[in-house]
């Protein structure tokens, strides 16, 4: 495979604030060569997610930061193209975290075959990926909606807020969403079957939040902060619960916010009306693999459970795409065709 | 007993910060008589406790605010006077919220008798009442703290904040408290057998804490906010509790405090940390009665959990006692002699 050219997105340099196309670099160098108990793989698709932006800075987040120079980090759905590691075959699909490149060496840690059969190969980096999976675990452990109550969830045309939301509802909850614009809103409801969807642009988000959710909050996955969060405040139930799962309004800020200081406000309500703040990434409920993709599985099977995906062609446009996902510029999962799908 | 005179603390207006003696007023009236199914109870002791300041204000918070020139609300140990209730006899001690007066009538319903041979009748105001449940509740249902990691609480030689780190201790816990001043802080370390106590009203108090906490922070139990409450966020371990059962620092503020404005700030320590941060009342754990009087009652019995009050004389001091509680003055549980004990 040495004449195979492997082309690589780099991080050139940390971002101060929104990150630029000359932070990224795409270098080229020869395809790298299986070893002993390895595989190399061919990226097909590659996921943009917002957590990529964290890993772009320096300083401790949920994993060590990108080098400078290093390849950016990510998940990826690739085909086997050679192996000598017993478990691996050429032509296996596998769901991992080759970054963003088109080959790879792996010794298989991380990576799991995937049936193209199931489902189309890109599910594996959304719906039946990481974020439905985000989605389906921090909802059910933290957020645990009973039916009747109501879940609310923003980003609701994205990767994991379509799957809360379409959750919820199988759960027997109101799902309400907020999302960016009248196009995204409308397919929120008309097609995801919400209950309601809020445009976060209008400048009235906090009183037509108020007035879709006529019973409260008792469940908010947060996944963006910001406006929305402040919105979300004051309109959370007694023993409300919030799952929190990212941030993505203040992943390019360069300082906190103007004051006044806002937290002992919300100690109070934490206090008084006994709500509950979680963290949480999809690894800590790794072992609840199996179950996520035994229901969620199902459901898209089924028909209960739908999902959007936005694709990018090329593994040279993938910057420019996490740009765009950092503003709300995509309208469902984000993903990089870096090579031909062998299924389609 | 129409000749018997009841003095009552009242409301006489809403405090705007820090509560005032002109805020409240002694108001005499007779005493009152107990109908069918009712008895009349004389305070022996009334107890003075931080949440009372937020009852003072207007608006919601755990329960309705003491309307304008109504009787303070406070937990009393009391003897009972006469009673035509089956389930009540004359010379009975009962525990209850009686409020701020030397008589009172009830129907029983939040009234329970204690036996006076167990303990030190006070002792039904702090360790073995509300706030000795409230440490005990808080710690085990939202803390779970677990053998070797590092609890921390802040007015540890209060009421709450003592049983706390006691516990700890007894749960194989490292114990480190906050106080105000160096004889508290001695008291606590040496008397109460935390691992180290933080004054803080010493300027490091961040540094102070942190290397008093070598090993970060497990469990914070939050009941004071402010510069305590920054010190402790940035040690606060992966995957931390922090059960939110008070505010004092916060209690008088009349805005939020200036900003930056850190929720953004604190929201990323909850998700990269996965801490649960979790409000409760002792109320939401009432079922746990027993478990706590026969777990708390036995450490108390055995001298394993310590235990320091601090008496005012008279009821017409009450105002004064809950002034200066709010302001760090007391050293220990703040329990008003109403009425002479008759087990004394």
């Amino acid at each position: 495979m040495s004449e195979t050219v492997n082309r690589q997105v780099v991080l050139a340099a940390r971002p101060n604030g929104a990150p630029k196309p000359s932070d990224f670099d795409l270098k080229e160098s020869p395809a790298p060569s299986p070893g002993g108990g390895e595989f190399l793989c061919r990226t097909i698709y590659l996921s943009l997610d917002p957590y990529m932006r964290g890993r772009m800075n320096d300083g401790a987040s949920y994993a060590q930061p990108v080098p400078i120079g290093g390849v950016m980090e990510g998940g990826t759905v690739s085909s086997v193209i050679e192996s000598n590691h017993p478990d691996f075959a050429a032509g296996d699909i596998v769901v991992g975290r080759a970054g963003w490149q088109d080959y790879a060496v792996s010794d298989g840690a991380g990576m799991r075959k995937i049936d193209p059969k199931v489902a189309p190969l890109s599910t594996g980096l959304g719906v039946l990926g990481m974020p439905g999976m985000t989605a389906y675990t921090g909802l059910s452990n933290i957020g645990q909606p009973k039916a009747g109550e109501t879940v609310v969830v923003a980003a609701a045309s994205g990767a994991v807020g379509s799957a809360v939301g379409q959750i919820a509802k199988i759960k027997g909850c109101r799902a309400v969403g907020i999302a960016g614009g009248p196009e995204k809103c409308a397919f929120v409801t008309e097609e995801l079957g919400f209950d309601a969807c809020i445009d976060h642009r209008d400048a009235n988000l906090a009183d037509n939040l108020k007035a879709a959710c006529p019973d409260g909050i008792d469940v908010y996955f947060e996944n963006v902060g910001g406006p929305v969060y402040e919105a979300v405040m004051p309109l959370l139930n007694m023993f409300a619960r919030v799952p929190v799962c990212g941030m993505i309004a203040h992943y390019n800020d360069t300082a906190p916010p103007a004051g006044p200081n806002r937290v002992p406000q919300m100690m109070f309500l934490i206090l008084t009306r006994r709500i509950t703040f979680r963290g949480f990434i999809v690894s800590d409920y790794a072992d609840q693999l199996d179950d996520f993709l035994r229901d969620v599985g199902g459901w898209v099977r089924d028909g209960k459970l739908k999902y959007k995906e936005d694709f990018i062609d090329g593994l040279e446009n993938a910057p420019q795409g996490l740009i765009g996902l950092l503003q709300g510029k995509n309208f469902g999962k984000l993903v990089v065709r870096v090579s031909p799908d062998p299924t389609a």
